[in-house]
């Protein structure tokens, strides 16, 4: 028979979704979340399903009747659809996925449709757990985050991904499927436990060393104002982050990850083991913290960074009032093999048997590497313990 | 606090593929499966897994052999990871979950990377599953479809949608995420009941029907030599079919279907219904030429398609031995109201509360409506069941 030949198939797929910084969401004359909420047709309410966070739902225990009351006050705009979904936070959410098949039941039963909306209020687990249900449901239904910690605020909420944990692995399932809006709502930071308020900063520090030198100068100086939990520099540390990684999805090339390169994952190798070693009892941020502090010892003692750079670093996370050590770090399996490495090789086959690993070179200036050198990591780690020990033991000096 | 400007955010996602059209695709002289399979590191074989349709391996016997050879013969370029999993064919795949969880447990399993491929053998609705399964497996693993129906060949499996069933609703979960690639081999189809060779012709005429009157000019000139599986004609019939399909999703300005319009879905509204009220005892095609015919009646007797425009799509129909009417098309519930109108707001649903339907205003010109006046849809079933009546009891002048 005749020769066919080959379709070259060209498909070119457009997203566009806007972060908003506000305070008050469901407060009456806040009208964004009404205007963000476009109805499908003119004529009728957007339809909308909240799914929310336990702890935000305890922290916050009007919240429900706010929403309803915005509802309300907004009827020819908006429409609720339900009740909300109260879901887990924290890594529960992506562990147990019966709050998966509890979000879907619910699309079903309320009639979600393409062009209705699921509002997700949670912290970054529990967005990321409730927009892959919605990115599967009817092949994707609207999703609008409402992140309510300072890590959802400025990095997991607001890029392009969603997943949830399987066979003990992070992020087993999971879609590529950006959100049709973030809301971020400054006033949800207000109720958060001072380790919540402080683990989401170490993704600005980690976007600060890679990209922007000025940003560290920022977080080193505003150390203390964070920690007291100033809220003006919290706020400028949320958007220069939220703008850094937004910027870098936009511009890499590459949104969807087909290649190999991760570079926004600076520290997550160790982070992610950390996570998973601790039974998730180190926050994502807590444990993203000891992964870049390990990085950047590892960075220096291979030649590539500076040592006063190095300090730099270190010294701003303890600032900060990161624990930059856990024994984790250093359990051994029957071979004598750190537990922690394995997050090297589980790195190496997510990313497609090619390990790509980002180093600094300096202050705001990342550099990728394929290579780990073990025995250098492993001294690492020992600086890594020595200085926890000497910055807990002794007295400190003032 | 000071005001911080909402961030727009723009991503734009470049997708290519392939669709190729070969014969012999596991034969080792063939080297296109070969060369598709791009490893990802130059030095190390491409690695992949076969997910293969019952029906298929039933009626191929040496498939698992003839791969695991093809992949011996070129043990430099490629590398099986394990041996094929076997699915169900047909909708029973789609309804059963078990085989995304057995799909999804084996890429944990084989350790299957984002830069390994699943390579999906089987009629469209298998490889509907399989692409869905290996969409949220590590936020997508790479997949290459090889259909094996007609249906496969020229519509289900060129597109950009994976999906499953759930709550007795068709493609409820689902992804827009495209292939790696399309392998088309022809010498499947040898093997493929005459029933199932036909069914799939149905969406050639339907894009023929809203694209391009030459098209249908040939299926109608050519419905003998279809009918007695000629696969030269077979051949153009599914490569223009494919292509029109392709072309239709790169320049449609919504390939990933954030709109309410669905072209491509002329006379699905019905199809979709047919079969679940037939419990998919109606092939997909099949269905699918019933609602052609319905709303290609309901076009004429809205003045908007010619009697003598209409009379050629029914003849070319019926000359394919397509069956038009089945009883389940005046099935009534409790309020004697069909039940095959629940199609009607199940699309409208779908497509997020605004019914748009294709209908025809001549042979290669689509038209969009966004309301169906029921009489006269019931006034085209009737015909239906005339026009059925007629052609099958009464003798055939020739």
């Amino acid at each position: 028979m005749r020769n066919f030949e080959t379709i070259q198939q060209d498909v070119q797929v457009n997203f566009h979704y806007g972060v908003h910084f506000t305070q008050g969401l469901f407060q009456l004359e806040n009208t964004l979340f009404k205007d963000t909420l476009r109805p499908f047709l003119p004529q009728n309410p957007a339809r909308f399903l909240c799914i929310i966070d336990q702890s935000v739902s305890s922290a916050h225990p009007n919240l429900t009747e706010d929403i309803q009351a915005y509802a309300n006050h907004y009827a020819d705009s908006l429409s609720l659809a339900a009740s909300p979904i109260i879901v887990p936070g924290g890594e529960q959410s992506k562990n147990e996925h019966e709050h998966i098949t509890a979000i879907i039941d619910a699309v079903n039963q309320y009639r979600i449709d393409r062009h209705s909306y699921i509002v997700a209020i949670g912290g970054g687990a529990a967005v990321d757990m409730i927009g892959y249900a919605a990115a599967i449901a009817h092949r994707g239904v609207r999703v609008v985050r409402v992140p309510t910690t300072v890590l959802g605020q400025n990095d997991a909420a607001v890029g392009v991904k969603n997943a949830v944990n399987a066979y003990d692995k992070k992020n087993f399932l999971g879609t590529f499927v950006p959100p049709y809006a973030v809301l971020n709502d400054f006033d949800f930071l207000e109720t958060l436990e001072n380790r919540d308020w402080i683990a989401g900063v170490s993704e600005a520090v980690k976007v600060a060393l890679l990209k922007d030198a000025a940003f560290f100068d920022y977080i080193e100086d505003h150390a203390l104002d964070l920690v007291s939990r100033d809220m003006d520099a919290m706020g400028w540390v949320i958007y220069r982050c939220a703008q850094l990684h937004l910027e870098h999805i936009a511009t890499s090339g590459d949104p969807f990850e087909f290649g190999s390169s991760r570079p926004l994952d600076f520290g997550h190798w160790a982070a992610h083991k950390l996570e998973q070693l601790t039974d998730y009892d180190l926050r994502h941020g807590e444990a993203v913290a000891i992964g870049i502090a390990l990085d950047t010892i590892y960075s220096h003692l291979t030649g590539r960074l500076s040592e006063g750079a190095m300090n730099r670093v270190l010294d701003t996370f303890q600032a900060l009032g990161f624990q930059l050590y856990v024994p984790e770090l250093e359990a051994t399996n029957a071979e004598s093999i750190k537990h922690v490495y394995a997050g090297l090789d589980e790195f190496r086959e997510h990313l497609g048997g090619v390990l790509t690993i980002m180093l600094l070179e300096g202050i705001g200036q990342g550099v990728e590497v394929h290579e780990i050198d073990q025995a250098v990591m492993d001294e690492a780690i020992t600086k890594l313990r020595l200085m926890e020990q000497a910055h807990h033991t002794l007295p400190v000096a003032n």
